[in-house]
């Protein structure tokens, strides 16, 4: 199946259109209940059977992970359970995985593992932590959905198990962070680990826990007690509010033509014959006064409606627009009002909602350090490239700034830092983008703090090794369509293999060895014939027909 | 090029034999003149211009590697350096890469990985410094060798760069560690490196060493003497000894049948039609008294012996058995006789030639880590895995060992630990194998601790956690056929990708990071239509013809 025959992606949806999710709040205590719509998934085709999963109830996910956060300011924990009897789930639908395009699967399985770190984020900064309560079979992605949550409970009625049967079954990885949280986060032996992956069928009750596979197998009599017992007791542990009113994420509004798409702060225009696509952030045009002033700005406050759409816009492109290999990054704006919204965000970051914003722009930014598309980010007059939005710059591949002015514009071409960019959005690698970035002069660093709050223009933003290239007016088009043209020469493959490796320089994290390795080596084996040819385990699972395999070790 | 068209590979050679390249050896300093013939490489229709490089050139360069290491104890520093005017080295060949199979591809790769971390190790572990002294064009493969030396200098005549066009000209990745060096030893910026793996043409001179892609530009007039100057201080700093001979290291001899591989201590049989091998290592017949008879026992001293033999038979059927899937690991022996000789490693540990002998040790076990088969030891009644040999089952992906003795058996069961496990052969993630194995509970590492010395039988093991599993004489036949037989149902490259995510848990280093990450993008790109299909770079490097790329990102 070709892309241009899969579906268009909307990624934006809210709690009454869901169809694949229940959640119920009581209290600090939230249920998530899964029950898949098997009806309702992406392909028509398709059937969800026992709670599998697609793009269609990913995206359902997401979304309730970031309401849970910003609409229900009180909940503290999170009880992930399955709707559906004697099943929890059966992990991502193989048929769907089977007729897929490569790109789909490689970027279906990105998201969600966008999303098992999301969730992984929610219990380790936000005081609101997920336990998976599990009953029923509970199988490769489903464990996987299972072990993003800060504990697995497992009811020990003899039939429920957890599973990574992806091996045996279907000769591709547990690709959705599986094998690397079996390893690093629940610490498996790897004897025992290589044991459980080449099962069919699943471990549950005792054994379960002593492989580390869950915490507590518990029994039946007890069940339902002392889920919520666990519950009680990791919410008293929350810094959550006691009392607070959530701020209601509405459905974002975007107007869409063939070569464009625009929401109220980020603008994006394709050029399909040039293969690249120009995304514009705008700054502030108001903020409000103060904390108070926040809270009633609610989903308009600038930091978190630029955060939502920007976020947006990149999935739509990832999944909408693969043969737009590279986007130029601009800005437009006021330096000083997008510093001023960053000293906001930083003397009110004790607030719950100020952190969820922040945290909600961590994770966005994370998401653009993700986007497999060469970012060149544009630094031209009257940007406003400054904090928050200077994170951009350091996310890009290469940042191209002009040199002084242009003529008949009197508007200044500079770029600003705040403390935002020393700490408050970490990448994958858990170093701050700037303290990447100086891998290698560790002074820098400090070369770049002393400059806090200074209109940068090309000449001190080059000696800051803030830029790559700057370039003045005279010679600024040529360059820059050179720069574009060159990259669009390329293989789009080696770029996206080449970005990954020089991104992530550092220390290695669970989540860059998810993103790194393990998605690159299920890259590959999702090419290879033993899975994706005619003869092989997905295109063959469910039909009687045996797999063929290649025979030879690579 | 189907596999069974590739050469065979026999990776032993010797000096006298070299085509490749010339070793000068005066003093402390030794050169190692890369000086490729062109006509000598692994396939008799490509031509190895410009010292451009395949197996057969990296094979005599580990071959260099070894014995500078073991031949020569009194060399402190190795200057690595081109026999070619104007160019230095063009990197991997071309059109080999277009030739070769996938398999041969990665294997490769992970062979020149293998030896540009020995290089690494020699300068980090054993005294003895590599340098590069760069003169004419380094590029690709070529600066990816001389990245691997300690410093690299590159003379300043405005003629003479350094480069990694892949993406641009080839459409693949710098693989032999070069995107992984770039950021993570040499600690490029990454806007940079990007920039800099975006360039056909290399970079030299001052911009070289402002972008720390080499450690010095040395004008010609002061070249030959800076070059000796750096040897000269270098070697001042390094422990090896002032006076000593060197063991000289003959080629293994080993006779081969169609379905067996027999050396001194290591024999391997093949079973084609249930795609495995076993592998069975010897213990020791006989053991020198102290230094002195380690000395003169030379090559043929047990562990050294061993050692070079496993390393061989690895190779071997990584290159010329592919379909091989599943190696069985045994041994034979006396458990005492190999905890008798891991004392003489300890007790001697300072000795040069004992440290080259624990380091080849360590070199080789990293080699079975990284061995793309899945490994399965098998401990049975007569067998010796203890200290050093049982590193080989903490390195299998699983060990079954037989509980209790084998009717009209008398020899025990049992396997030992020695000081050796615990620290003496890191894996690539710098922790040793039992720390690997015992990330979620290190209590055990303690435990196995205090259990040195002891002969284990299955129930002492397995409660140790030292084992996977364990089965009497009753069910062992039994248990084991359905163990291997389940194996060689998987499909090949799922297993690959499973082992390479399992076997490699904890910290990451450079070396894992390369292994893991680095080489997973890279075997994906080596499938991908814009390298490796007929329109693909690789395949219309030098046609003239323009390479036609997939639009799509992934």
């Amino acid at each position: 199946m070709p892309y241009a025959e899969m579906p268009r992606i909307d990624f934006r949806t809210e709690p009454q259109r869901w169809r694949h999710w229940r959640l119920d709040v009581e209290g600090p205590v939230a249920t998530l209940m899964m029950d898949v719509n098997p009806n309702a998934g992406l392909l028509p085709d398709v059937e969800l059977k026992l709670n599998s999963y697609d793009l269609s109830v990913d995206i359902e996910l997401a979304d309730a992970m970031t309401r849970l956060r910003f609409e229900h300011p009180t909940v503290r924990v999170v009880v992930l359970r399955s709707g559906k009897p004697g099943v929890f789930c059966a992990g991502a639908n193989i048929r769907m995985l089977a007729r897929a395009t490569h790109q789909h699967k490689v970027n279906f399985c990105k998201f969600t593992n966008e999303t098992r770190c999301a969730i992984e984020e929610a219990s380790a900064e936000a005081g609101q932590t997920w336990i998976a309560a599990v009953s029923g079979a509970c199988a490769g992605g489903g464990y996987e959905i299972a072990m993003a949550a800060d504990r697995i409970l497992l009811i020990d009625d003899r039939r429920s198990t957890v599973a990574l049967p992806e091996t045996p079954l279907l000769a591709v990885l547990p690709g959705t962070g599986g094998l690397t949280r079996l390893t690093d986060k629940r610490r498996v032996r790897r004897d025992l680990a290589d044991l459980f992956c080449s099962k069919e069928e699943g471990i549950g009750g005792r054994r379960a826990v002593a492989w580390r596979l869950v915490d507590e197998a518990i029994p039946p009599s007890r069940w339902e007690e002392s889920v919520a017992a666990r519950a009680r007791s990791i919410a008293e542990a929350s810094d959550r509010p006691e009392q607070a009113t959530g701020i209601i994420l509405p459905t974002l509004k975007r107007e869409e033509t063939e070569a464009s798409l625009a929401y109220r702060h980020v603008f994006v225009t394709m050029d399909r014959a040039a293969r690249r696509a120009h995304v514009v952030v705008r700054g502030p045009a108001s903020l409000p006064e103060d904390l108070a002033g926040i809270h009633s700005a609610g989903e308009a406050f600038w930091p978190l409606a630029l955060a939502r759409e920007l976020d947006d816009a990149l999935l739509h492109l990832r999944f909408n627009e693969p043969e737009l290999g590279l986007l130029t990054l601009a800005s437009e704006g006021a330096v000083a009002r997008v510093l001023a919204s960053d000293a906001l965000l930083e003397t009110n970051k004790a607030d719950w909602l100020v952190r969820e914003i922040r945290l909600l722009w961590r994770r966005t930014l994370k998401r653009l350090d993700l986007t497999s598309r060469s970012l060149i980010a544009l630094i031209e007059p009257g940007s406003c490239f400054a904090g928050t939005l200077a994170e951009i710059l350091f996310a890009a591949d290469r940042t191209v700034m002009l040199s002084g002015t242009r003529e008949g514009d009197n508007r200044a071409t500079a770029i600003a830092l705040s403390p935002l960019n020393f700490g408050a959005y970490p990448m994958a690698n858990n170093l701050s983008r700037l303290a990447t970035r100086f891998l290698g002069e560790p002074e820098s660093v400090a070369g770049a703090h002393a400059a806090i709050g200074r209109n940068l223009d090309a000449d001190a933003a080059e000696s800051l090794g803030l830029v790559t290239q700057a370039f003045d007016e005279v010679d600024w088009d040529d360059e820059l369509r050179q720069i574009l043209e060159e990259r669009a020469s390329f293989s789009p493959d080696a770029l996206t293999a080449m970005e990954a490796n020089l991104r992530f320089a550092g220390p290695e994290t669970m989540e860059t060895r998810i993103f790194g390795r393990l998605t690159a080596w299920q890259n590959w084996v999702f090419q290879r014939p033993s899975a994706v040819g005619e003869e092989g385990a997905l295109k063959r699972y469910g039909t009687g027909l045996k797999p063929v395999y290649e025979r030879e070790r690579v």
